[in-house]
């Protein structure tokens, strides 16, 4: 039996993840933060919500993280990963539900799988390649820690050395050059159901929709999503700063039967 | 039996939605577009994505309407709704699962509803309060359409006039005035779990932070989203002339254990 | 004796232009708004900010234009035309200061043409072109409007038919296809000043990016400039509802002896 | 006899500046770059453009900074600056002319004063107040350095301790609390004239604005200007990553003649 626990300081609002064990509280018996320890039984313990004392009465709320927390602070990333702002407005635009069969060609660190993993639930499927051995272990090392590994299939290479016994109901590509798997993925797409792509530069947006007018699409969107955050003080509001200006654009596209 | 589906013209792009019954077919047996007449019997035995003509020869595809497409274009609005790329970040950051009890009170047109009952599930439920009793009456017809109305409980009222017996994995609040109900609201949630409000204007973020700050709740989120869509172009590609510049501001926050 | 003048409606904020001369004064004596009619002479003889009330007792206010007034709400637009958001930024990144010589390739409507000449006055020189001769004339006939057509000298055509005696201060190009024109308009830039571009595409900024970088030009810019207007409500600040999503791409580069 | 110059390298794009006098050369010799040294004397008798070789074989060009390069990079920072993309545009909003008198109050570190200098020119005046001294001091060197301190009138103090001759053709306000100099502000205008305020919070706004409505005010616009660059890559074009996300609400009104 194991827990995956959030601690998050009142103080300074910092937080720490860590995944606690019997054996672990066993033999570790404490959690340090920076202002002090906190027993690990006791965090096993505590309910969603409750505040722990560090030794030095610094205080800490257990939190279960929620899957937006782990992807922005706890997820390892080697790669760029797909930010909330977008894997929220991707799995909305995709219409994945509970249950659906999806293909996801880039794992990278999994952030997107973790989303999409989220929808299909259990009685569905994510079937994720990844090009790079290493990228892919740590997605999946990922996934095992928010608990959403058993509903993907982790597969090492491309979509173009597999051979697929079934057609999916939402295709998403996230990969250096996308062009070479274009077809492929269409032919893997259930008709009447979404493809999106995830590009970093406009040029790449111009070549995969030209590509996609080639092929039995229609309904296409591109664009981008902008968050901007706000300082949290309702004497002086206004924006933050600094912003993440880019992160990618959008390409959507729904497959018809020529 | 019956259908729900989306007629997309592959000339112009326009996109009808109908719900066919054997009933309908029997008695009206065509759909007419502008570019004609098609056989409602052909539309309802159509897989997705097949393409058909009308008796002018103009081909329209038919497809399921996503829950997008639903929301975007055929969800009748009294309301101003809450648009997608707002609902898909709500859902996420309120971190609903399959099977969450989630509080919603202002129910409008039931478009964030609608994301909140695909989010929860047949094993979970959406509790949604509305003042107005033809937003209510509106919402419930809209969820009945796109299939998703079992999940929901629809009341009339505010959520100071009930009485409620257990607590809610996530709460949002979008009415006119949130203040009155912030305390009852907070009462409501679990602790370790999510509140969030959308605020069309920066008084009342600024309103509903002061009053939130008094109350056990941390790790807080002041947000606005901006979706910037481009022209289907790739020798030309730019953003739209127009864009949405303002929907609404989204405010979090995580109630803890005082 | 002739004097530009802008009637503003204290009621619905409309904006009205006219140029007043004595001789339209006593052949058309008044001037009709939708609110009723009042006196030319009175509005000749006005001060700036007086308010002055039609026949049936609206209220005006005589203001002289001011430049961004005339761009928006005045100058006649045959052409697409470049914002102050825009254009306020391309004076000051071109360096454009009194006395300067000025060459623009793309009149337009004048817009930006009035800018420059806004900047150079009367010690300096806008020399523009424009192929079309209608717009030309037009823009020709915008600057003389509010009185900035003296220091623009105007051509009918390209740079490249053109002999120069001299070279520039700076030089900015907005034409449908720029990259016929780049070479002699680097030839016509004095060493260590700035060229800008008004690029509507994507595609387009790749294309002239990639000319500039075979040219001696360093110091590069390329940008996107947003403005976001609020209501003017005090109690519900909020931005509007929609704004202006996309303009232009700018580029700028500085030029070097190599 | 002095010149202010920008040394560019081709390199890395770093940018220096420095201030050559005669003696300066007599006395130094050479300037030091990371790359090794370049010769003063052939600095300041480089043409504009031209490529000069540290002792190291370095190539970095000689420029005259441009008025936003030297707000950008060179003038001395005490305080937050106003950025050129909402100062041109301020100044262009404020209609400010060749031989204007312009009266702003917060000079902080100049960078506006400077562009407000630069639009006046020798014709003109800006009279500008600054609270703090060492502030005042700062903004006077700055502009001393890029040759706009002639037209410009520094004062210790606030607007209300001085007594005034004279109305303004422009009046800009950035301080903390604008609120106690908003009467006098106004009374110091002309008729007809624009009013300009940077407010750096959403609160500050709805305050100004609610003044402003209580006195002769009218054609108000409140905005703000977003500037989102792009990486200089033809092949690769995207926005840059990160971007300023606020710097500050502008608020603009007209003075009537009540």
């Amino acid at each position: 039996m194991k827990k995956f626990v959030m601690l998050y300081s009142l103080d300074d609002h910092k937080k720490y993840f860590l995944t606690i064990t019997p054996e672990k509280i066993e033999k570790e018996k404490f959690f340090t933060t920076k202002d002090g320890k906190i027993s690990l039984k006791e965090i096993f313990e505590a309910k969603e919500g409750n505040i722990l004392k560090t030794h030095l009465g610094k205080k800490y709320i257990v939190f279960k993280p929620s899957l937006m927390d782990f992807i922005l602070h706890k997820l390892k990333r080697l790669t760029q990963i797909i930010y909330p702002k977008d894997s929220a407005y991707i799995a909305l635009k995709l219409d994945i539900k509970k249950g659906d069969k999806v293909l996801e060609f880039g794992t990278g660190s999994g952030a997107l799988t973790s989303i999409f993993a989220w929808c299909v639930g259990e009685e569905g499927k994510v079937i994720t390649f990844e090009k790079e051995k290493k990228f892919m272990e740590n997605a999946k090392k990922n996934l095992e820690i928010i608990g959403l590994d058993k509903q993907v299939e982790f597969n090492l290479g491309t979509i173009l050395e597999k051979d697929f016994s079934e057609k999916f109901d939402a295709v998403f590509i996230d990969v250096k050059d996308p062009l070479p798997y274009i077809k492929k993925a269409t032919n893997l797409l259930k008709e009447g159901k979404f493809i999106g792509f995830l590009c970093p530069t406009t040029n790449q947006v111009s070549e995969v929709l030209k590509a996609l007018k080639e092929l039995p699409f229609t309904d296409f969107e591109i664009c981008e999503i902008l968050l901007r955050r706000y300082k949290i003080n309702p004497d002086r509001l206004r924006p933050e700063d600094l912003m993440i200006g880019h992160t990618a654009y959008l390409l959507f596209a729904r497959k018809y039967k020529k």
